[in-house]
């Protein structure tokens, strides 16, 4: 099977198949687009309304060019349901799956991300989700996305949030709140459970979103179609390189 | 004060300021806009997303050439979140708004939309906007948007499909689910009285919010700046035009 | 149009027709009447339900003398629900309008009230609206209602506690908690921006219904008759000059 | 222990100490009293209201009496918070009393009032009392309360609407939702059985309400004094003999 | 009417009957029995799932000895479904009882528990009884089962919690999380006091479960059969004294 | 990898590892086991609490010998809070799992059972794992679990109320709610599609779990140690096999 990783942010390298590799196991190849319009990282609505017409046409792409399954890797989810609407494949965001995960493996979830500008997303996605009785706190470590290379102060930033997640909110989880931390989960583990607190399951959403489009895929699981009716074909200004990618209904090519 | 509609489709007519005039108060001019980029209709999260960056575009030149306040004129209303983003005048969704004054004036609400496509989208949006425990059910006329200009046969389905909103799932009170159908609610409201169902209030939405538009305005109240923080300028590559129209943070122009 | 403003307190002049003029739209007069048997302040179920009767005679009095709307003048919305059965015009409650549209404008709100005894009817009054998701904390100033015109004393005590809930429990938009602090609400957003909390909405719960009022009657919006059926005329000892005011059905006047 | 029953209506007979003597246990002794202002039923919020002061007055003599404890004698609760405040000692209401223990024995429960109207109430106190996820569905039988008399019409009715709440809503418990049905359970439960749906719970709220008077006045549990304050004493015009009767804070008598 | 306590830990004397006299009214027998298989105290799920096959066999044959209702006395509610669906008494647990009594009597409940390990138990309880929107706090005085006899430290503890929930949570009411806490309630409740925290009330949670047995017998309601049907007889591997004491469907014996 | 795959009944031959083998990934092993003391099947809570102890024990004794992973092979996730005290690999339900996965992929989902007597038990479980708002509806075949050999009865069952599932309560997607109905989804899915019904999701929940088991595995997730504490040793009487098994807290075996 192939994974296909749409990154949807114009910063190339940021996120790259190499990543995702020691995480497929064997037979599963993982390909990765960067998108080519849009922001360089997405912390705002606007930047994700902005990032998510070129995510479509790299999601469309990728099933046309025959994936199994295609992960958003961006923690907002952004454009989760456009895509499943104008595809037919299992389509992940880390968001939605690392919640109910999460839910599945602890009483409750605590997330953090980046910056504090996206708290507000994630509340409306926990409330969207109908994960709200599930949620424990939300906190950021408030360093803008484009800083999360700095790996001292963000391992630093995380672990200190991570025990007061613990500790002041009562988290019996954690989920990293943005995919842009992928990797950390395991220190922050390693070092709540030097803090007293083993066994907290910390959660890299794009990761974990990564090996359940895997099982989907076995499992040949589809997002509902009555939830996401593949669209009809229409009048559209402007997009043509989006509306050449994707299937449309009533649409025989 | 001035409050700008904004159309996010591509059909010019569709709407246009005189069909608010009749609605505005004295003092309120109107003005209105199309997107120029994007689909014919909105009947799915797909259209809804190419919708977007041009909504974005619109309300902030809007508010640059001195609008008091901007209705989108949509009822998933599409881009509200990016929009408060960077704006600081009151934006007004439709089903946001018409969703809580229905709650304010009766125990429960049904939505009537014109595609069944577009129910999932509308299910998410009373999820997110925390209305779950006041939706009394979710209807369609099953009539593609761009037919709704069909008189009869759309007012004998709203009609109908009021009438099983009403009788079968216990309806207090409804909301028409889709912007297209601007000026029925007072029709459909007289057909629920001659079939002995008076007093139950009919939304239209788009007015709904058009004249809570008019209300925020004068209170002075804005949409919180903290769930809606002004975006940080960054890389951006495409959407010249909309980056342009935009203030974003760090941005002293 | 005219909005009659009902206070439901028995303490002349502590709500006056002046206090609201500043608020109406051109085109709209204000008439305010107080209750003239019930308490001098509203701070316990008990004052609230003495106060009721004579709100439900004062509000059909008005719709009887030509009134377009009604506002019931507490943070307790006594009444709501009788006065809108016996009357056919929009009958606002400034704890319903406020909540909604507080949860409009942002991801939550905190009420802050006079006295710490109100807490538990405004909880209440959350879960009888249906906006349990949308609640961040409840607070109050301890200060009796009838010592809220210590300006400074009040202003201090209610800068404070917005302070509290924005920076401790994570406030996004904050509604005063009694319409005797009319009046307040410009203030407490300032006092919240100099201490870097720019663009919390704060709002003036009384003011919030009146506008809303004018909108709805604009709108031609009306409760639903179905959540509020007009009351059947029976036997009814005391209270004659209720009786005498209102409509009830079977009642031919 | 002395149970005092106030029945929050005018019309004498209806409900009598009588009427609670069988269910009571030995040792328990009941009274009870009609209010001698207000209405002949209630079936509206405006007769809810306008019962309300002489409720509590009754419930405040009661306690300066001597009575151990108090039930409220109406499906809506009338005056419940407001009595709890000015008194000490256990004050129940049927509707809270039913749904609660309705929800200990079974997975769900509907409700079936008398009249239509009262419906709305009926809702409005589940969201109350925080019990939205365990109501199946109300129901009515559409006779007015003074009407219950009539007993082969009113039991024809009950058994329907509870045939119709077990086999079409899915209900798992009953609640007969007017006092004025008292006496009604056991055969609505019967009728069930007969129609081969044996050991589904049929709760008489008042009767629920009085036997769990009795416990509480056992356990020494009173309502939280947080949750219902007792009411400073203040200006009060009109109502002298519910002033009078109650005892309120800063009041040494 | 004879009220069965069954004690499901192997520790004999931990519960007697003599524990519940002094609660029972004139006219209720007391039995109490422990389970002789399972473990000396409940402090996990591993513990409850091995007490419960015991428990169910005490509690069918204190049915078939004929007892009125059972009592369950331990806070996990062990067994509550399985007994149900065995048995056509009262059977209650005290979690679940004390959970609704509380929210009858307070705007919300804290629970505090004798082991931090048993928190996420009474908090999937919570949910399953629907009570989300009532719980305000679990705290735990950390201090394990089997050392609930060390009267001072256990006073002191509970003590420092409840004012903790108090004060720091706003617990409006107190549920003592575990069964082993019988005898404490009232003294927590004065020591709330003389904190200046009056009419707290604090549940007694097998105390409660026991007084409410005795109003449901009064009352002739059980459990719905439709949520908890009689199982089948089926084959079925050890447990034969289980099996021989309990009467199932299609078993004429 | 290996996962185990415990059967909560004594049927031999009811499921194998060869049932799951054509599920289970390159590399991934199956092994299976029964339990020796307990039901046939589980239809009832009765059923479940003596299937759980030798559960707990058969996956104990898994870990001990090398397992990957735990899926616990029924509808009603027996035992599983309890296995996941006592081991440190993944434990999975069918019923948590199934339910998340199809939240992730349906705007809600129906669950349709064998017996009709395991709903309530289902319906518990919706509310303990915080999926309310997703439910649509619960349904059943109403064949007992023993005969759902019979194909052609159970096939037909199974697609009639499918259909009713999604055209009458309007289901988004179908959990089948019996472990014994595994192989069936893809037919109903078919049958779905042959009646104009395309892309509903069918969950078949024991297989879901096994992948999402396998997932987790890779993810080195395993459940909150948080949540489900490593119980400690105590005295314990019977269950010697079963306590043999486990590894305890204080515990250096």
């Amino acid at each position: 099977m192939r994974i296909h990783v749409v990154t949807p942010v114009v910063t190339s390298g940021l996120s790259t198949a190499a990543h995702f590799e020691p995480y497929a196991r064997s037979g599963t190849h993982v390909t990765q687009g960067d998108i080519v319009r849009g922001p360089a990282t997405i912390e705002s609505h606007f930047d994700e309304v902005l990032a998510i017409p070129d995510t479509v046409r790299l999601a469309a792409e990728a099933e046309s060019s025959g994936a199994s399954a295609i992960v958003i890797d961006c923690m907002t989810d952004p454009g989760l349901a456009a895509v499943r609407e104008v595809t037919s494949i299992p389509v992940l965001g880390p968001a939605q799956t690392a919640m109910h995960v999460a839910a599945m493996l602890a009483m409750n979830f605590s997330v953090i991300t980046a910056s504090e500008a996206v708290l507000p997303a994630i509340d409306a996605l926990v409330s969207q989700y109908g994960l709200r009785d599930k949620l424990c706190s939300l906190r950021s470590i408030d360093i803008p996305v484009h800083e999360l290379g700095e790996e001292k102060r963000v391992g630093q930033a995380l672990c200190a949030q991570a025990l007061l997640a613990v500790e002041v909110d009562g988290a019996h989880s954690i989920i990293l709140g943005c995919t842009g931390m992928m990797g950390w989960a395991e220190r922050i583990g390693d070092h709540l459970a030097v803090h007293g607190h083993e066994g907290i399951p910390v959660l890299d959403p794009v990761v974990t979103a990564f090996k359940v489009a895997e099982a989907l895929v076995d499992l040949g699981l589809t997002p509902s179609r009555r939830t996401y009716p593949r669209p009809l074909r229409k009048e559209l200004l402007g997009f043509d390189e989006v509306v050449l990618a994707v299937r449309l209904d009533e649409d025989d090519r």
